[in-house]
């Protein structure tokens, strides 16, 4: 057993106090694994943590390392471990349901009341993430990574099973139409997931042209698009417009636009309060819109509209069941992730890359934390 | 052919001015029958229509005669008919879809762009409803009446088949629990459809307490109960408390009562603003809201919350393939609508019955105009 | 925690061979509990591996005790065990899947290829099952049984657990109509759960008049019926009639008589070769077909008609998240198994008692071991 | 309207009796559309009624213009036609389901009692199909061809609408396994469809290598595969080895061949009585197998592994709602069907091709009759 006595860590303190410390490496218990972790990807919920110290109801009470989208080589196995050996290449699914409810035995277990989540503090004590040289994790969430997938790419297991999760609960099917709200990592993902379930035309819109030019395939090395089409809707509303207008207004203008038309499932993927007045408006009678992403809690929707039309409104959180399936759409080339990797830093510059990100930069998809 | 020349019919010339007039009777087309109608029941849209001469966003333009929940008597029959005789009893579906297009042929025609749909203003020009003497209807949406149930159990298969379509969305399935938030008449129909399917457990919360004494079987003669246990709410906030808190209070106050609790399906039949932010804190992880109550089209939404735990939240608009299904639970004895039936009134007197059913009356679950 | 140092078992040694011996009374494991067990019930399965000494391909290579279908009281719990204290009345769910595999964590467990099931050679060792006066459980495989349910009923969970996953998988819903092939213990629990689930219709077929009076509830006090009608079918072809044309046959004279006719789903619970061709044309098109009844594997299947008809073939293997759902109807009385318990038996007497129920007596529903 | 007075028609007067005569060419009905038929696609079904002048059931009692995968441009059109002009290139949907039944109203119109089938002998007196110059249609059942799709590519829509329906009854999703049975037209198709629906994997065995190669993309121009990996089975038995031994055998050797192994989905697409004994035992547990092709209705089925598997057997007939999903799919470019039209014929020559497809030549994939 390959073990360090202590390893570096990326330890958050406080809103935008990250320290970079030595911790203890403990020997992984009978049912886990230990990782050498390799790649991190960082994403919203990071940013959160990082910014403020929280994350909506959930706030830094001790310090946290964060990090929940994970890749690495495993460097020890407990006891009881007999499906890896020590070198194998894995990532991390950050979940820990209990494996006994009703709803995890019914197939759910995303929706678990006793979820132990890497990296946050959603549970108390707070479970510690991969933002750290060495990472025990239970082995029955570690899956091995296929030879053609990259660290990196493994990173982005993670946000690609939201994106199969999301489409998932969509219904999406071949043939079908679709539209993205928010071309960032998730967003695209969703597209690009889409697109592999079959369906025949994907559009997205965003406020920022950057995102969609990535969008369609533009700045890309080769050039492959995720998305047919892409529309570009303003930040805010015309003064003297209510959000309830401005939304009715773009809803008509994107409607308006060359290949776009109602839709068979709308995903939206902002948090912004107005988009999901966008989307409804957008999608056809008895299609789905998947609420991926997570913004203000409360908000002014038309929920009349949607319900006259039977368009269902879907939230998702996390999921489950989809790791196996993003690793295999890796494997088999169906997906690549590599163009997604615009941003990598090494775990010592954590903080920056926070900070980098928080700034929104245009050229951005994903930033990935390498530790070598 | 028994053919009169003309007959009675309500019609409704604008808000409150409703006349009792002769209209010219019409044989049936081709594919058409002719009722003799018997029975009629007044609802929601009814009494929109004749306080306001709109019912949300149509408006009455020229004279129409209401009436969509009809029972009556065949007295004529389309040259093409070959599914009833004169005097066959029947009940009538009030929608016509296109039954072209992709909507319709996938088995969900209530969503079809191009409906029809009798005794209302969304269609021009306004297709005539049933509050007349005779009404013809295509007679591929007309349904025979067995012989144990009345003319005015007839009339309520309209509102009955609206539960059980919100049952279906619902997937509510054996040994589940439900809540119905409103005590109203398509409220007590959906908890009785959910105990049909299977609910093990059905609790009701309304603002009345007669309302949900008739849940409970009080004053109901033989006392059958819908509901196994009712709550009654109150109407408004606290001074200084917002809608939304008094949402949250109100669901905190719910699930502390005996043998409530988050429950695997949540019917909102009210339509009242806070009461999807009392729905979806209700609903257990994973279980869905139906939206049956239609009222003001936005309402500020706790979706975050809805989102993180997965409850879908599920619009309907009235029905599809579910007359059949009603007329067969009337049949087998299954469903017992009688003690439903609380006021009549006879054709000539609908806008007395329309004004006493405005003025909400304790002791009324639902109103039947007859004509003999 | 009372223990008693050895307690009676009921050991299989091979065909015919049970014997009643002493057996050293293990404590429970830190997640199990330990029942004294007061109520096991005897089904088929059983009675095959008495008879035989195999079920199916599982072959009795070490003595092994029965019982699978088992209710009582809670006489130890394990050291991490905090959901039950000794004196709760129990029933358990014979299983344990893994808990690990995609099969497990996507809501079907009943699949898992690791199961390890009681009073089964299925896995080697075998695990021993409840004939035996104390037996140790998987705490997270064990219910808490409502005061109102006996143990002799607690013991039939096990089959009404089956008869729910049976209807579930049929997609029976309300209004609907089902044929089940079958009187035996679990074709009248299938008819009862179908009821329950909604069905607006159930007609049942046997060889034998006994059952189908049972069915029709003659002879049970009260008269409560669990089928609408019944039919009895010849047990074989006439002499120089193949098989498959008995089957059609027989499946006319079915489907005209009074009350009977195509349906939505259709319960093949005898396993009998022929009656799968019974099942499928009495099927309406669309509908299903679940084969709960194991019997010969290979059987000559008109699937040409299932096949234009796009009548679904499905097996039921046990049953997934079906044992809260059946104790919940006995909770709330929406099912009473009480007539069902035809027949008792004390646990020195389970030889006699298998010996009994082999003979297929007329008035036998169900068998249950006591042991007070 | 462009009206010939007659026009040429390929009549089948009995087994091998298809005569090219003069037909009065009748002007559409009112709701109907006349086609200039370009071009119409050879199956099964044709070869059936020619060589035996039945097919299955269904027996020729007069002359029978045959073709039922039709493309070709609209010549006249009925006085209530608003949806298409003179012109417009078109492709027929050869069903028309009577739209009223309950089974039309859920969404399975292809399951309708009284549906009518173009170029079959299936409903009395039959319905005449497209192998002649003019053909009128339902315009209802008429959809518009994009023009980047030839008319050849049109008439191969019908055939993909079978392999969609198929793909979607089988449930096969992004990142799951597959197995063909079968490289003929349909399995081809299936193969392809189940691909552009996400499938990870897909595999494909036939008794023919010509087929198998197609399927690998080898002797296609550009060599696009429809599977990733083909294996050969043997055409019969070992002597002394009975069918189902032989089809334990064959799975097993399948099973073990590279990139084989346990699938989500298998579909039978030969019809071939131990296929489905081939089937079932490749399927995982929980997977489907869909019954795609038809052979001997009564075959012997290991229903026993199906049914403690939980194996659905699903059949599939014709297709309901996928021929604007198929015309979607050409549109976009996401199917490319014209590699598999490897033999034309004039509409003068059909009985030659009917003729030369009845020999299963090595090479031919599709064959397709035009008329220019």
């Amino acid at each position: 057993m390959t073990l360090t006595n202590t390893h570096k860590a990326a330890v958050l303190y406080g809103a935008q106090d990250l320290r970079i410390e030595q911790r203890v490496t403990c020997p992984p218990e009978d049912y886990q694994v230990q990782l050498r972790v390799r790649a991190t990807g960082i994403c919203g919920t990071d940013q959160h943590y990082f910014q403020n110290a929280r994350n909506g109801i959930y706030v830094v009470e001790e310090p946290l390392i964060l990090g929940h989208e994970a890749a690495g080589e495993i460097s020890a196995i407990g006891k009881k471990v007999t499906e890896f050996k020590i070198g194998d290449r894995v990532v991390v699914e950050p979940q820990r349901p209990c494996e006994k409810c009703i709803v995890c035995r019914s197939g759910r277990y995303n929706l678990c009341a006793d979820m132990k989540f890497s990296g946050s503090a959603s549970s108390a004590p707070p479970v510690q993430g991969s933002l750290q040289e060495f990472y025990n994790h239970a082995v029955s969430f570690v899956y091995k990574l296929p030879d053609n997938v990259t660290f990196e790419e493994g990173a982005l297991v993670e946000p690609l099973a939201v994106a199969i999760h999301a489409v998932r609960r969509s219904g999406v099917e071949t043939g079908q139409s679709v539209l993205v709200l928010g071309a960032g990592a998730v967003g695209l993902l969703c597209a690009a997931a889409a697109k592999i379930a079959g369906a025949a035309s994907v559009s997205i819109i965003d406020i920022d042209q950057g995102k969609l030019d990535f969008a369609l395939g533009k700045g890309v090395k080769g050039g492959k698009k995720v998305a047919d089409r892409a529309y570009r809707i303003p930040l805010s509303p015309n003064k003297d417009e209510s959000r309830t207008d401005f939304a009715a207004r773009i809803a008509e203008e994107i409607l308006a636009q060359p290949g776009f038309g109602l839709e068979d499932a709308v995903f939206e993927c902002t948090g912004v309060d107005t988009c999901m007045n966008i989307a409804i408006p957008c999608a056809k009678r008895g299609a789905k819109v998947v609420m991926v992403g997570l913004g203000t809690p409360v908000q002014n929707i038309n929920i009349g509209l949607a319900g006259v039309h039977e368009v269902d409104l879907l939230g998702i959180w996390r999921y489950a069941n989809t790791f196996g399936t993003a690793i295999e759409l890796l494997r088999t080339g169906q997906m690549d992730l590599k163009p997604m990797i615009t941003h990598t830093f090494d775990l010592e510059k954590v903080a920056d890359a926070l900070r980098f990100t928080l700034g929104r930069p245009e050229d951005l998809v994903k930033c990935v934390i390498t530790c070598n």
